[in-house]
């Protein structure tokens, strides 16, 4: 099973993430130091989870009854990217509870293998209106797509959860 | 030959364009009404300009003694493209003088045919030393690969500029 | 009368516009040559117009009936501006018609005279639903507050617009 | 003394913080749902402890031969923000090594008394050639800025770091 430690993340592998997208980086991600600047990797980790709830999860930003708020955030970084690469993100789902996800990012630089950084966040599902958790938690949708994205779903999965 | 009137750029297509990139929207680009800022063209303009200088004409940001400038930029904007779709660049040189470049771009969503914006920025090549144009213009390679992207060769060539 | 063209906007003052903000630069504004990235004019220049209609004119991006569509922008570039500067924006309107509005915005850094750039871009207010312009125009309260920002109202005010 | 738990960051008050600079938000900083991006709390933090080092400790990015490499970063969000309002940030030193730092940071809105979220990063100091930490440490006049924002110098002052 993967860990949460610094020690595991600095070992992950493309193949621990269930979900793939790649993002072109741009000339102003990189920073006075010609590197892609740190905060830039939260927005590319925002990019990639939302991504997933809405191409693979049905989630629709502006309509959708309920929304997923940021409750915590975090990055480790282990090397650095800079533009023009194109960097390989993978996703998967670390914990996930009635109304919250834990998400992981793994950091790829194409055609290379260690990973660059590793960072998530914690999503609390809310309805618009109210801006708090329901009783009844996430949509069924959005819980189908993101247990899909749980590491081992027989360890981890909707019996333990 | 293409104009650079409103009417002709309505008209753009792919093939008008003679390198080309695809950039993955990220969620920070939707605005609050749900589509693509109209500030992050600028951002993809700069980039597929700057990826075509750094990956085609061996210019180097941090190492180079030339640098671009950019002394104006404008962008007209047709339709709306948003998160999370990808974004098809194309990218054209309009004019080129002894030390300066107008660069058109135009915005393609991917799978669809009509153009969605079109826009551009002038680049003056200065001395990173004093920031000013230098008596022998850009560098060879910098100018050789500008070349390549004018659109009509025999028409806009170096006897001309 | 203030010009639109290039010597008449290098020769901008702060007294040439109507409204003020000022905004402090953030490090990811910087670019790898150590100024502010030209695109970033274009967020600021957004943000000050926006702030102009929010602030002063009652516009609530979120929920009012009208929006702004931008499907023009341009910035000519005079000097440069570099984190962690602070950087005084001033705002005024150009062109004021029945649904559009052309703004213009000056870029001035704190304890300096010259100006930096001037940028703007043409709003057409459009209703949410449809997105095209209302027979009506833009809201009564929206238009009364841009015309506080023509420039020389007896000149270019209401009974010709 | 001040706790690193969320318990504790939930109740910090301006006060907490030794440095205090404010930021206008920008358009761009809203997303779909209307209220700051988490990911640019990161972009301000990075700004701060930035300008911080900048304006109180003499580093030049551009110049100086020691960069500060971000290795680890995170972020609590306790309130929700949206532009246009007026960001009041603190920052704090909470860990001062010999060659690294972890800072914290404090986000108020203006004119409101409870904290909306607290982050900060670790900065390893490296010379700019080999990007290593160096025998010495951090520069004398960053470690003396620095050791300005230990909340309390007497506890965690140079003898014990």
């Amino acid at each position: 099973m993967l860990g949460t430690d610094l020690a595991s993340k600095r070992k992950r592998k493309r193949s621990d993430y269930g979900y793939h997208l790649d993002y072109r980086t741009r000339w102003s991600d990189n920073d006075m130091y010609g590197h892609m600047n740190n905060s830039v990797y939260s927005f590319l980790i925002d990019s990639i989870a939302n991504g997933y709830l809405i191409q693979q999860c049905g989630l629709e930003p502006t309509k959708s009854s309920e929304i997923g708020l940021v409750v915590s955030s975090y990055c480790d970084y282990f090397g650095s990217i800079a533009y023009p690469a194109v960097v390989d993100l993978g996703l998967r789902v670390v914990k996930l509870g009635k109304t919250s996800v834990l998400y992981e990012v793994g950091f790829f630089e194409k055609d290379k293998e260690e990973v660059k950084a590793v960072g998530g966040f914690v999503h609390v599902f809310v309805g618009k209106e109210g801006m708090r958790p329901g009783s009844a938690g996430m949509s069924a949708r959005v819980r189908e797509g993101l247990e899909r994205l749980v590491e081992d779903e027989s360890a981890s999965g909707k019996a333990k959860l």
